[in-house]
């Protein structure tokens, strides 16, 4: 197909390609960009019906700069200095001598002084959530968690020449290892068994003899990207000659069918048990002498008829699933898993954080900077709100109050007053489009700038003109 | 069916019955006997068909005596006056005056001298587990917790003449209604909805304006019985001339096919989630921004789509239900909650609670009672154990460390070594034949002893002699 | 002093002791006899003086009879056979060989069958609260806790012959080691250093090499008596041709001066700084230069200052010191830990638990019984009930709602109105004369009668005559 | 006396005062002479002598600039746009109107939009721990609380014009209120009582009615100071045409003797009952029949007795007081209430935080950056580290872990083994010199490094010369 050719160039900078889609009208369109850019030149189309969940690909650029912007060791010592890095919880030092996988990680914050220390004598360093302490890592995940309607996060890996700070292990989640400068030797294999295959937990630390032999083995270099999906075992290390700086780009951790399922399928019990009565009829008087384990080498006639009354009844119950209900259960964890939007000069403008009122020569400067019916809004990112009911009350779940650290912030909503939910639903469904705060489809005029306020204290809207 | 009919005759008394039942080889015939006579003349294998989980019955017998024995205001004025009641913890005094239902309980212990002088000024009095209480009631009802395959519980109300003591409501289970002395005047009223038939929790109380006309209006007398089913509405008030003395059997309290599946559906989900990666695959990447309740009204062929996989998906489930493992679970609760057996003599005679060993003259006497390898034994009753398997480890289940009073004791059960488990499935189904221990398919004669002595030390087997 | 020499005969037989007790006024005064009856011949006043927490004493009767009727192990034999012992909770194995103690409890109920078989092979039983199940004991206990203001327990300790059940040690309790049975042979140490006299806590098991020589060695025949004092080391192990049967009765743990204190001094601080600005004066500006322990070697006038100032303000403590509200908090205590009184026929009779009311002929018959103004009544017991106040509320606590196994019930207690305080002094003080109800110093005849009625449905006071 | 006299002028600003403090030597001198910019022109001598926790006092300058560079609301502005500044938990939005006291806080992130819409409606904002987020609040409170030995904490408060924010109450701490913009009307009143003298803890809001007459009433204006004790009522209005900005600083929070004695005296009363047998002896048998409340009245001799020997031995109890413990037990409490140190350009260059290790050229540099034996060191603070003793074990602990948000980190510590405390006592006791490695009085040269090294990775101790 001839739109999948369509791809950008090797050359771009992470910085120009920033810069030119913040005038990328939508920000689905923005995320469906940023991951083109990542896995370039493969198409995404194809990537996601070809390689996605199924197996390890590698893009090999010869062009050291492609990721350049996105992260450095610079940056990373930066960090150190000006932030307060805690052992532990934002940074680990690690090695894997002889078979032997530890960790190092001494109390309290981490300084250059000892970092750096560890790092010289060979020990590996992780930085847990750069997305916390880096603003452009914080917004290429806040754009790719777009993407892929699943949490984006990130972990950075620093090696000294010569070693290896993991020991050959498989990871819950999609990975995508950006090599970010010097090289790194990767050894990937295949799930060991078809149970491993996409499994929901990772696992432990492998020994060498265990895992067979590697299906892929490749020297990244700056620039190059290597993808695999979760159960893919994998380990990387270093050549004698040179560090390793890469960031490991991950997202779909408990997203899948089943996980949704877990939050289907009891509900669906719980409705089928309130509207039908089949199953709310007793069990047989005598179902206890021919059923369960010390009978089951029973050849009774009864159990059959047992099992296929259970089995009819678990067929009825996708009757009662309540889907929309469960995704909405789903799409709750994961706004609130979200980063905030990091915003763009334009958007900043236009929103709250940047409205112009000000302190300034002894009083508050506003220069009547409020909504009114003619102001035009929309919501700040495609995904940055979502409206769920529980059934007795309808809440509008945000990102915009979110932190930068995960979960630092309790999950942010408020409840909708049923005159409301059609305004919020149009707001939703304009998207990407501006309207006028007049078109609400409320009743009442001030109920219309009573919610464009609310709604824009709280980030979740911006205005097509600064106020 | 003329088995059907042939039913005992109406003047045996309980004393008799229970009698002749010690000389009943098998506890489920002991216990379909018995409950046999609670609901004569009416064939048990009619009443299972027809009535039910159906609707209510009335037997009217003209004959006061036919419960006598199983509990009296009497036996009521004894217990006050000899055990440690409790005022809201096995005694409620109650009453329902002009639509006002209200609870009296003062602190502490019930004694004759207040509980006598609430009953003179019009209340109503409750007791909530005769059978810790009543060594008949406790009998009758671990008999017939075998018959149900479900715990058997009892509750006895002593109601003033021309009062009532509670509002009108239904119940969570169903009811046996025993007059025992005087009369009562009693109204049914249908389920009033589809949901509220075989409900699965109790009612409120209820106003009489929302409740209808009742289906039944009728005046128990002693010896009277009148069933009726979880979700049926009811009320029960005494003549102007006559006191009520009446106690109800219930059972099947959460014992529907509904609350099996509850046990059986999380662990289908995990199992289908381990053994089959459809489960464990990733969810579409955009699938938020079509499904959930803000999307309910698009008309979008890739909502059609993630219905049907979710149908799919929880149709395969029944493929993973692990049906005897859950019966299992269900049936430990069950074990928990059973009545220890009510020993007859000769059960006695022939139990470790009964042996023969005892302190006489300044020394332990014995007379050498040994179980041997020629030892005859059966367990105890058909249903007081239970050889369950948690997927790790398989355990006995027992019912006879527990306590008259519900979960006083905690769930008893120890582990059985594997090469014991043969043994034990031998054991529980021989019953109701006694087996000699050299006959257990254990490997060892020393551990087919070990085994049996361990099994008389729980209660849990018996000797068909004395030891 | 006469009075001492004063002291009942050895014949005396405790069931003849009991009945003569009955009719003793004062519930006090029949304490007073029955310990007088435990320790003779030596005068309860000289064994106060001379002996209570400073020695052991023997007491050797050459009368196998004196203590009969206490407890028997066919008394033991009989509870086994006919109450829910519980390994672990009621009743300990144990067994003491070449220096190594061990428990062997199994899971569950002790029957006859499994108690009396490790006897057999060696153990040592212990029976711990066998006032739960002996009527006698329990009698025995309730009195005696009125002699020593603090709760009264007991132990039961059966030994095969030949063996040795525990290990050398010492317990926090004063300890009076009546033999009932057989023969034991003790060995008695002295404290090991002035910190282990009067121990708050009991001691460990020590090994034999730790313990030095014996201050006292002994064989207890049957009829006698060995006491003493918390922190005396002992051990006892029977002689080979003899089992012993010993019950030890307790006293006194955790009430000491100290442990009275624990509840003063955290309060009149609490009133200190309340009420003496001193108390919440600011610390010096510098003290934490001085003051530490790494300043504790320093010379400087600063740190004698302070060190004065603390003194001082410690020394004015006592003045804040709410000792009748602590010993307040204490009692409250020791009536929770008390046991239930144990009534005699005519307690029962005139009080609550035998009140005359009971059904009859399907009716209440009570023939009237009811408190009037004329009834005269007392407390059932000197210490049965206390008033105690919390500095807000006044309430009365009360020994007669609690159960004979340790602490089952929560303490009881309820608020008294300010205007039946003196009401509840005046039956308290009056004890043990009877006064009229009407004689309660109540503003309201209806008041006297309600208090009335209220304690005597409580059990806390009975009738002179029965209703 | 003379030097009480000699203070600094009035025109130094705040600033080039700061500046000047980087070359005092002793962080404790830096304490003294910044605490007394403070309050000049009054001397520090006489403030604590006559005035502190004793009565109100003001300091009119007519200098507007002498507080200035502290904090302004442009600075606020500035913290609003920049920081993550939460309603409700730094920041809260009050009025007092008609003698109502209402708070308003919206959820989430205040940003100059809302708060400053609160302002102009009339609302007053306080600003909860300004040291969080202004770098000039945080280094005067970490200079001041080495001043107070006691935690030094602020608050902010603007208040717009013609309004007042708080109702009038007292506070648990010592106030100084600093003018830092506009004018503010403020009335301070006497306690109402002597038990509100120098009170534990604050007071809730106040009537008018209930609070007598100002004992001072006086317009603050900028460059102003008022002090005040904790428990003297105050309340601020502002007058209709200023708006009032101001920061008060505060200490002396549960500083008082009595909290000092609260960790002294209990464990004073558990070594008396180790060390004295007095304290162990048991209570009189029949001390229950005459003390407590119900028996007070009573003129008994007995109790005469008990008060005496209750109050001899609560006298005895300062003989066992652990006062250097409990002042640890109080230092370590302060430790981590301590602001880490602000450190000057000159500390961070000798300091771990500062240490020239870095990342350059694609690999650490570092310069041979280390730390020897002819290394010279000090402490980084006087009180930045403290040794303490838990009875067992010797513990260091330490401010400099800690964060400028109050007990955001867990208290900093670590185990100093016994052959190190000598060294770390020389460490403290040197300060304010500094002294080689080499001459810790350790045995190995080795552990002399070791120790430094450690020291020097926690922030506490710094170099004379940069590494």
């Amino acid at each position: 197909e001839v739109e999948e050719e369509c791809v950008n160039g090797e050359d771009e900078s992470l910085e120009a390609l920033l810069t030119s889609l913040t005038r990328v009208n939508n920000s689905r369109e923005r995320a469906s960009q940023l991951f083109q850019w990542l896995i370039n030149p493969i198409p995404a189309k194809a990537f996601f019906r070809e390689t996605w969940e199924k197996k390890p690909i590698l893009v090999q650029r010869q062009n050291p700069n492609y990721y350049k912007g996105l992260f450095s060791t610079a940056e990373f010592d930066r960090i150190l200095r000006e932030e307060d890095v805690q052992y532990g919880v934002n940074l680990d030092i690690t090695s894997y001598i002889d078979g032997k996988r530890e960790t190092h990680n001494p109390p309290g914050r981490a300084l250059p002084f000892t970092v750096w220390d560890f790092y010289e004598s060979g020990c590996s360093i992780r930085m847990l959530n750069p997305q916390a302490f880096s603003s452009t890592v914080w917004n290429v995940l806040s754009i790719l968690q777009e993407q892929f309607g699943s949490m984006a996060g990130a972990n950075v890996y620093l090696t000294p020449p010569g070693t290896q700070g993991f020991a050959p292990h498989y990871d819950d989640i999609e990975a995508f290892v950006v090599q970010l400068e010097g090289k790194k030797h990767w050894r990937v294999y295949n799930p060991r068994t078809d149970d491993e295959v996409l499994p929901v937990v990772s696992s432990p630390n492998f020994d060498e003899a265990d895992i067979g032999d590697p299906i892929m083995e490749v020297v990244l270099e700056a620039g190059d990207l290597l993808y695999f999906p979760r159960g893919f075992i994998h380990q990387g290390d270093c050549l004698p000659d040179a560090h390793s700086l890469h960031i490991t780009i991950s997202s779909f951790q408990k997203n899948s069918w089943g996980d949704l399922l877990q939050r289907v399928v009891p509900v669906a019990l719980e409705v089928a048990m309130e509207e039908d009565v089949e199953f709310r009829q007793g069990l047989p008087l005598d179902y206890l002498t021919y059923m369960g384990v010390q009978n089951s080498d029973k050849d009774d006639p009864r159990r059959v008829k047992f099992f296929s009354r259970i089995g009819n009844l678990m067929k009825k119950l996708s009757n009662y699933a309540p889907v929309d209900a469960a995704v909405d259960q789903k799409a709750k964890d994961f706004l609130h898993d979200c980063l905030p939007p990091a915003l763009t000069p334009e958007e900043l403008a236009s929103s709250v954080q940047g409205a112009p009122i000000k302190w300034e020569c002894g009083q508050v400067m506003d220069a009547g900077a409020q909504i009114n019916s003619q102001t035009r809004v929309r919501l700040l990112r495609a995904g940055c709100a979502r409206l769920c009911s529980d059934g007795e009350a309808v809440h509008l779940h945000y990102t915009t109050g979110n932190s930068r650290v995960y979960h630092k912030e309790e999950p942010k909503s408020f409840e909708i007053k049923s005159e409301h939910t059609d305004a919020i639903e149009f707001l939703i469904h304009s998207y990407p489009n501006f309207v006028t705060v007049e078109s609400f489809p409320c009743e009442a005029k001030e109920e219309k700038v009573e919610l464009a306020e609310l709604l824009f204290e709280r980030g979740i809207i911006h205005t097509e003109e600064p106020l």
